[in-house]
């Protein structure tokens, strides 16, 4: 009889199937899968360990006809990556609980851990853990691990009034990505199995596939942690006003932000506003771009840069930090206040039809 | 405005009061709730970290009219408890995600969270970060972290021909709770808001409570390891033969157990055959009793024990490990073999109307 689905194999057969393919050997982990707990070798001493956890639900999140099950495995993988990195950490160890429709078939949850498994290779992660449920909606919740050299943490608290407000990289491509898969849809052709563009439209499948398997920044965020200037740090998850005002709650402080200074990518500033009305309100209101945000005493992280020669990641300011405990200032090219027609993320509030890690 | 459900206060309001109510501060953790990641200290040298975790999903391990937001509380936490104890650990550090159907009410998340602050509090454990999401399915991620001092971490894969095999107590009253719950549903008055029984029938509703709301067997693990002859441990979640047989795979070994010497409480002799028409398959089959089942050289269990004259953890002796790999052998007391009519738990393949973490 061949085995097409979970229920032919079992819960346990499914978790030895996993174990078989994508448990790797390493002597950090002293037992991974197969036992009640993971038993992991502690990080060096002074380190402190970092861990998250997120937790995506299909139909909250994302819909399965809108996504391929790699492409959501590397999500699963990278968004806790992201908040890793956020801190200035270095991953490690990954543990993935995931809640299965009775009816999904195998070949789904192989090509979904093939793609937690690529991402996990990439960044030297190891998979040593989770569980396993039959659930009404497919249900992911993993777990990262890492630690983070003494002294080198950054957490959302430290911003002071005077520090120049950086991101990483462009923003706002997620959202766009997200809208052109809502008007457009996907195609059988767009992606196939290893998660690889084959469609036409590779400019939209790039933003599309941005939304869908976001890069974690988690170099970006190792690089900064080595700097050791930040004062702040958090991932644009949420969307960057929004995950700013995380900053200045955390900081007690205020934010002022040039939105002409925001990056944005040539693709975003080719396509969005084909797709959107207000193509700044993607880039300022849409969530998942999973860049860094972070605050720095600005001739602080100048002087670090040049004493490193680093020229390799390029640190985008957009504005400072003010006093003003709460209050987040969004002004034009030519001074002007902007009002922006969305805020970030609540999955509680969501608009109408949206998905959101 | 009084603020009765989740969606009035936000994702970020439901945030903001877990952490004012359940975050305790502690020099353990360095960062908790209210970053990208939480920031811990790490164990002392040469401890291993331990990481467990698991999902419960509404309708699949509960149902949410047959238990009490308070007793799902404690019952989120006691079942990561219970992995770390069958390592032999010492647990510390707990995220917890959750998915919530929208209309759920602030009063079930407040009482909910009031069980698992409760049961943290009774082993020390901080509440240091998690996700929280909307969701079809009330939906629960607890993840724990703890360690362990070197060399006591009890794995399943250490079991040898010849040792004993022990559990740590009375097995099956879950199982029957469960029934009994089937059988005569939940009332209202059976619990209050903090979990104790108000109702009559204080026997059964003991039983549907250690159902509901199992106490993890912490100190007995860390007894265990401190003894330092166990050779395999596992608790028993999915069932007595079925937690066996996970060390019987893990240790390539089998195992022969005299059914008339697995310890039952006194309510189970009193009560089962009312319940049940084969009382001693729940006892055999019947998982999530939370006691744990280990292995050990008889004689040096019993040395162990003699030494540190310890006599307030009985174990209870119930078989011999066989060099007969992946064979289960259950003899009754005149040495005749016995067929039970279920083997444990497969999230994939349940009985009808089971309900089971």
């Amino acid at each position: 009889v061949k085995k097409n689905t979970i229920k032919d194999i079992g819960e346990f057969g499914l978790i030895a199937r996993i174990r078989r393919r994508y448990a790797r050997s390493s002597d950090l982990a002293l037992c991974g899968i197969g036992d009640d707990a993971a038993s992991l070798r502690s990080p060096p001493r002074g380190h402190p360990t970092l861990v998250t956890t997120d937790i995506l639900v299909e139909d909250v999140h994302f819909t399965r006809s809108h996504t391929t099950p790699y492409l959501l495995g590397i999500k699963s993988l990278a968004v806790n990556l992201s908040d890793i990195a956020a801190m200035g950490g270095i991953p490690r160890f990954f543990l993935l609980s995931l809640g299965v429709p009775q009816e999904l078939s195998l070949a789904f949850i192989d090509r979904f851990y093939d793609g937690v498994a690529k991402l996990a290779e990439t960044y030297d992660v190891l998979l040593v853990g989770g569980d396993l449920t039959a659930a009404p909606s497919f249900t992911i919740n993993g777990v990262l691990i890492g630690d983070c050299p003494p002294n080198q943490v950054v957490y959302r608290k430290g911003a002071q009034p005077g520090d120049t407000v950086f991101v990483t990289g462009p923003v706002g491509d997620s959202a766009l990505g997200l809208e052109i898969l809502r008007q457009r849809g996907l195609k059988p052709r767009d992606f196939n199995a290893y998660g690889e563009a084959t469609g036409r439209d590779k400019e939209l499948l790039r933003l599309i596939r941005h939304h869908l398997a976001p890069e974690p920044p988690v170099l970006k965020g190792r690089k900064i942690a080595e700097l050791r200037c930040a004062t702040a740090m958090i991932d644009i998850s949420d969307g960057l006003m929004a995950d700013l005002g995380h900053i200045m709650e955390e900081s007690h402080v205020g934010a002022s932000v040039r939105v002409d200074q925001i990056p944005r990518s040539e693709a975003f500033q080719k396509w969005a506003s084909l797709y959107h009305p207000q193509p700044l309100d993607l880039a300022l209101g849409g969530g998942e771009d999973y860049q860094l945000l972070f605050t720095a005493p600005g001739k602080a992280l100048q002087q670090a840069i040049a004493d490193g020669r680093e020229s390799d990641f390029p640190f985008f300011p957009i504005g400072k930090i003010t006093p003003h405990s709460g209050k987040l200032s969004l002004i034009t090219e030519d001074d002007r206040p902007y009002s922006p027609s969305c805020h970030g993320y609540d999955h509680f509030r969501p608009p109408a039809g949206g998905f959101h890690a």
